[in-house]
């Protein structure tokens, strides 16, 4: 037997928030800690939980004894910290203290992971201990675990995500119930599915620091935030979503990370998927993440991303997971391990896109445009020409144009063009599309 | 550091079997050893491939230096014993040598882990290694390492699960292009979705072994393949298919386990699943398992269920998670350190039914099935009439009823009494429904 032997004493367990997922993490250390002991093959114990102000969470689940506005010290006794606090400090500095004393680290802040997650790693590793952060992206869904573990032996070569669940609901609402961004965004703020400044989310922030772990789990490699192109879904239209549904599509922010030959890729933006894909079922605020590898193929991991009990589901199971280490020894898959790869260009991409234009409703017009994409290489997969009402209040009837797949940049020029051709009256959308 | 040093020498691993998925296993262990090696952090070698017939397999990509037919003595020397041999014997002799002999195992045999899962877990557990079986159920999808590790500070309910590409194939088949069952499974056959004897897995058998499995790891408990009920598809017709589309259900072969009040069960039967389900919406020989938890919520694990790469994918993954314990320490969850659950009988599941009558084409019919409905405590969701040829040609018209959730011994009994009233001319078809 290599590993350690069980510790005579319970692991001891410091929680750091006790906002919406620290309360169902605390409560589930203290009613279920006998099956979490089963589980794990050792006894835990719940020894304290920072909080900002002890007075104000009095009315915690928690016994006010182990509430501590002293987080340092709380750090600094425990074997196993779970941080719940959010933001990047004073998150990242507890958690290098608590490695440099010793502890393992669970985490749900996917922020921070983001961007510190190099450091947090080296520090994890320095120290021999866990670093766990499911949590951090896309809820219960294991999917950091799967990229982690699972395929650790196969090479991951793409990986699409629906991995907010406020935009999610938006884009859908807008799919199936025909409304406007403005009606579903109002819709999803009322039903809880959106804050009030939804900015982070409607922007494809939260989002953008997925794709950011996700590459670098994907690739064993370092992806800084800043190299994430994004793009949010505040300029998707109700004609957008009805042209892509005329086409066999539906609209979904997606986080695409790529293994390009260019370099691996990280962005967001709003995507048309094929209506057959399985992330075009994927409704309401669930979140899905589909996974395309070299030897496993296509993979998709589907679930609730956000919410309380999910969060802490994934979290729990971290929890078991670095206490089994620390418990019987072993250590997570290190990830700072890996050699940097190099980043492509967001206009290195590959994809195909929607362009809605507002044309003149004349002959020649289509032979003008046709050679405006010829020129930058782009070829056409299909046309439609409608005649909108929206189209017409410009003078014009819309075109709606699919292209084959080619490089962003090229893409883009070609849009470019496109808006200053005299036959074209308006661009009124060009959107990505994905998953084909 | 708890966790025991690197060890110096290149971890020896020894292949049994060198079939489809044994291919592409060695494969990876000679041409990406060094990317395996980062992966663990330690290198590793493949020092053997256990085979039948030396002479016959000499054309296979392994040199055949490395070729063997002598299993026991390769076993002996191993730190990490993969078993791609398949059926019960020898490969149960040998993994319980490995174990003695002091190394891992790395396992796709799914008989063999539904069969001695028990025998094989304690063995592990006694030795201190690992027992790893993600590819023994549904494929590249991690499914086992989900319900083992990530769902481990959670509480499982119930799974539902197409873990058989091939009745999924004829279903969908069925569903999507009207074929007949017959035609579906030849189709299955020429297409390579099925074996020339269909007969393990639309006979449920398959599906069953998975079921046990899935049931074993969902509720920590033991489940006996023998304690699995089953039913195949074989007696799923066009009719029933296209009775359940105007309902609003597709057909699928489920593996169901439930954590009910009168104990856990496993169970295999066709069923109607509606058309909004998740599950509903996996086609062709794909797989997917659906699981509900207490505080993750509904999640979806979706992919290739089978063949050569994607079943290799999930061996390497498990290889990588074994060798990294061999080097730096740690033991994969031990499944024999759970209690038994008391298992209960397959007439105490809950659940509705589909039923199928063709009855007189005469008043007072409804009256007196509805009665015979309530006589049992079973109440009615939807009843349509149709007259269709099938039923004509009995005399008769077709009377589909929906019942609500009930006790399957009441449902059970309440259609052995349709079958008996004069009104009834035939039950053509009685299927449950799931996933609502």
């Amino acid at each position: 037997m290599t590993h350690a032997p069980v510790t005579g004493r319970p692991l001891k367990i410091a929680v750091l928030g006790a906002g919406v997922v620290g309360t169902e993490v605390i409560r589930a250390l203290v009613t279920d800690s006998h099956d979490l002991g089963a589980r794990i093959g050792a006894a835990v114990e719940l020894v304290g939980v920072g909080v900002r102000d002890v007075a104000a969470d009095r009315d915690a689940i928690v016994p006010t004894s182990l509430l501590t506005s002293n987080a340092a010290d709380l750090v600094a006794g425990a074997d196993i910290v779970v941080e719940l606090m959010g933001g990047i400090e004073p998150a990242r500095t507890l958690i290098l203290h608590a490695f440099e004393t010793g502890a393992s680290v669970v985490t749900a802040n996917k922020a921070l992971i983001a961007a510190h997650g190099p450091e947090l790693y080296e520090a994890a590793e320095r120290a021999g201990r866990d670093l766990y952060f499911e949590a951090a992206v896309a809820g219960a869904i294991p999917v950091v675990r799967a990229l982690r573990e699972s395929l650790s032996g196969d090479h991951v070569r793409r990986v699409l995500g629906i991995v907010n669940g406020t935009t999610n609901y938006i884009l859908d609402q807008m799919t199936t119930d025909g409304l406007d961004m403005a009606q579903a965004l109002s819709q999803a703020q009322e039903l809880g599915y959106a804050e009030a400044d939804p900015t982070a989310d409607v922007e494809g922030m939260d989002a953008a620091a997925k794709a950011a772990i996700i590459a670098a789990l994907a690739f064993h490699t370092r992806m800084p935030l800043a190299a994430v192109a994004r793009e949010g879904i505040t300029t998707v239209t109700k004609e957008d979503v009805d042209a892509a549904r005329d086409a066999g599509y539906v609209i979904k922010l997606l986080a695409i990370v790529e293994d390009t030959e260019a370099g691996v890729q990280a962005r967001v933006h709003p995507s048309l998927v094929p209506v057959g894909h399985p992330l075009a079922g994927v409704h309401g605020a669930f979140n899905a993440v589909f996974v395309e590898a070299d030897d496993a193929g296509e993979l998709m991991f589907y679930g609730r991303g956000a919410g309380g009990a999910p969060t802490a589901s994934a979290v729990l199971g971290d929890i078991v997971s670095a206490a089994r280490h620390r418990a019987h020894g072993g250590l997570a898959p290190a990830e700072s391990a890996y050699a940097a790869i190099p980043i492509a260009a967001a206009a290195e991409a590959h994809t195909r896109l929607q362009i809605r234009l507002v044309v003149a409703d004349r002959p020649g017009v289509l032979a003008q445009v046709s050679t405006a994409l010829a020129d930058h290489g782009v070829s056409i997969e299909a046309v439609r020409q409608h005649d909108t009402p929206a189209a017409r209040t410009h003078g014009g009837v819309e075109l709606i144009i699919i292209t084959h797949r080619a490089r962003q940049a090229d893409l883009d020029a070609t849009v470019a063009e496109l808006a200053e051709l005299d036959a074209v009256i308006k661009v009124a959308s060009a959107l990505r599309v994905e998953g084909v």
